[in-house]
């Protein structure tokens, strides 16, 4: 390939930036459509190697960006996997050249909804083509060529990052030495669909929405955004965490007896709503979930999910669950480690015993890190990377 | 006490109407408010015996009415029960006399934020008070008095239900023979309220919402309260019931690339959403889902849950869970059967294996009907109703 790209700042050099793909290197879609120009927004951490060895993709989840571990420019707080990226750190910046890139259809910097649409100079709202897990590596396959990686020593990721990883697994195997993925599934089962749907429905409903078109019309559709926001929370944590950290304490002395925050649960929930459309576009969210209701790793491949991962064999596999996880349960892992065991591939797999639910990946949860910690350590060993 | 109480038809005669009870016999509310006058609506099936002993009051659940075993006036559908309550089936007509009210705050009938506020003449609207499970007990048992009814051969229900069936053998367990408390929970959980909190601000996100007051404008909160709807209903249901019933089946071939809906269970969810806004109201989803998080059997005894039960050791409880439940699910009722125990009440328990999820207890579940029949056989044997 003619690298043509065009970096705001050399994808190498520390901290990252913008990559421009030119007209003619579009980023073809599962749908038939095609996206021209691609602009992919990444950040790094660490220096890549004179063999180019040391490379690890980190792969974001539906409301992740590319800041992984450096302060957010929107919110202020630390990147949202800070806890495992760092000096010292399960992924150490000092040993590996660490790239997180946001998804195609995302709003931090990467084509998507919100970019502008060439035919007409105007956001895209609903004119963006509906994009799938297979697109979003499909980008970041292009932009890792261009950064002229051959081989990822890892892709790693949760939740929707873990979908990627799978992917990156089916798709790209020659491009990895290892992979890992965390609290995901092969597939997007009927309530994941319904949990998602809920919330594409509660943004529809907005009537600042617009058909998609609000950036047309200077406003948001903040309440439809938020409300989405909320109902995926709470799948986001598991009951006990929820009953741990809230149960039924209330926010003042005594019952409001109307419909204010009561509960403390209810207040943590309009907070994570309300700051939610602070950072994030409802119509990026639309377009993600879609993403991911559209997976489904094992339908590309006839159907046996062990097929997808037929030229695999050589990759290191770590699967990792959380035990409290509902969104993603651990049986889900299961049928994703049973397939790469079906396959041939060489697949450790950890249940991890927590009761923090499905974002235990961003949470505090040591039992990870040293599962991490240990499982890229040996694979480092075993590839030489110093 | 002096019967004051007018109705459109005699309670005892058949079918019921409205009872409603005079200015004077206000309905006294655990706010410290008072609901005057109160209407309340009922069906009866059956026929009160000469020693009145065979009267079962049936509880509804949080969308549910009083419509439990007659075709509904608005759907045209069966009653909610109509698989448990007829000829030959475990509630009996031909053996019982079955009542079922529509709870005060719902919209079937009973006084509720659509009656007209007599201090302005029109709909309460958000001056509606905030109500409780043992409010809606409370005037449960106003009518039951009216009705001349000094004891219920037994109290039962699903769900809320199940709460109301609680909190009359806690409040009222010297008018109770027998109670049978089916997928319950002893208090709502912060995941509870945080569903409900969902729901609650999907409705009031509406701006047909009107801040409560959207009968005066002519306008109903439809897209806000089906969102709400949408949402509850996938708690209602099990992961692998959802699975087994859709799992990821298309509506039609191939996928849409866009945001119709392609998959069976989203197509599900929205009819769920459009059928559900032309039965309810969405002012008394608000009131009734507070109710339910305001639900909490032991803080009106000190903590101790058993305290609650202190009075009720002659009533033959059967406490009744589905394995898949996981809204209220069979730990909640374990809790309620222990502290029965501590009481000394007498107390059956079954956890019934089924993967229907909460909803089970209005869906095909022979398992159920089995164990009801033979608990209403057994008491009514003990209690001597032929």
């Amino acid at each position: 390939m003619t690298l043509t790209a065009e970096a705001t700042s050399h994808p190498g050099a520390g901290d990252g930036g913008t990559w421009r793909f030119p007209e003619g290197q579009p980023l073809r879609l599962d749908s038939g459509a095609s996206l021209a120009p691609l602009e992919i927004a990444y950040k790094t951490y660490g220096t890549l190697n004179a063999r180019k060895s040391n490379a690890i993709l980190v792969c974001h989840a539906l409301t992740g960006d590319q800041h992984a571990a450096s302060v957010h420019p929107v919110t202020g707080k630390p990147g949202w996997w800070s806890r495992v990226i760092g000096p010292g750190l399960p992924l150490d910046p000092q040993r590996y050249f660490i790239i997180c890139t946001n998804v195609v259809g995302g709003c931090m910097g990467s084509t998507g909804p919100a970019s502008a649409d060439p035919a007409t100079g105007r956001s895209y709202g609903l004119a963006f083509p509906v994009i799938t897990i297979a697109d979003m590596v499909r980008a970041q396959a292009m932009l890792i060529e261009a950064m002229g990686i051959e081989t990822l020593f890892a892709v790693t990721g949760g939740s929707m990052g873990g979908m990627q990883v799978l992917q990156w697994a089916a798709d790209y195997p020659e491009k990895l030495f290892s992979a890992v993925c965390i609290a995901a599934a092969p597939r997007h089962s009927a309530q994941n669909i319904a949990f998602h749907e809920v919330g594409r429905q509660a943004i529809m409903a907005d009537p600042d929405w617009r058909g998609g078109a609000y950036e047309l019309h200077g406003v948001r559709p903040e309440k439809g955004l938020a409300v989405a926001r909320m109902a995926a929370h709470i799948t986001y944590l598991s009951e006990p965490a929820l009953q741990r950290k809230f149960g039924r304490e209330l926010q003042r002395d005594g019952l409001s007896w109307g419909f204010d925050a009561d509960f403390q649960v209810e207040s943590y929930l309009r907070h994570q709503g309300a700051s939610f459309v602070d950072r994030f576009d409802a119509n990026s969210y639309l377009y993600i979930t879609r993403a991911l209701d559209y997976f489904d790793l094992a339908a590309g491949h006839g159907g046996m999910l062990a097929q997808a991962f037929a030229r695999a064999r050589h990759v290191r596999f770590c699967v990792l669950s959380f035990s409290s996880d509902w969104l993603y349960a651990t049986a889900e892992s299961r049928t994703i480690v049973r397939a790469l065991n079906a396959a041939g591939c060489r697949a450790s797999f950890a249940e991890i015993e927590t009761d923090k639910g499905h974002d235990a990946f961003f949470l505090d949860e040591p039992q990870l890190d040293l599962t991490l910690r240990g499982f890229f350590a040996s694979a480092a060993h075993l590839r030489g990377v110093a």
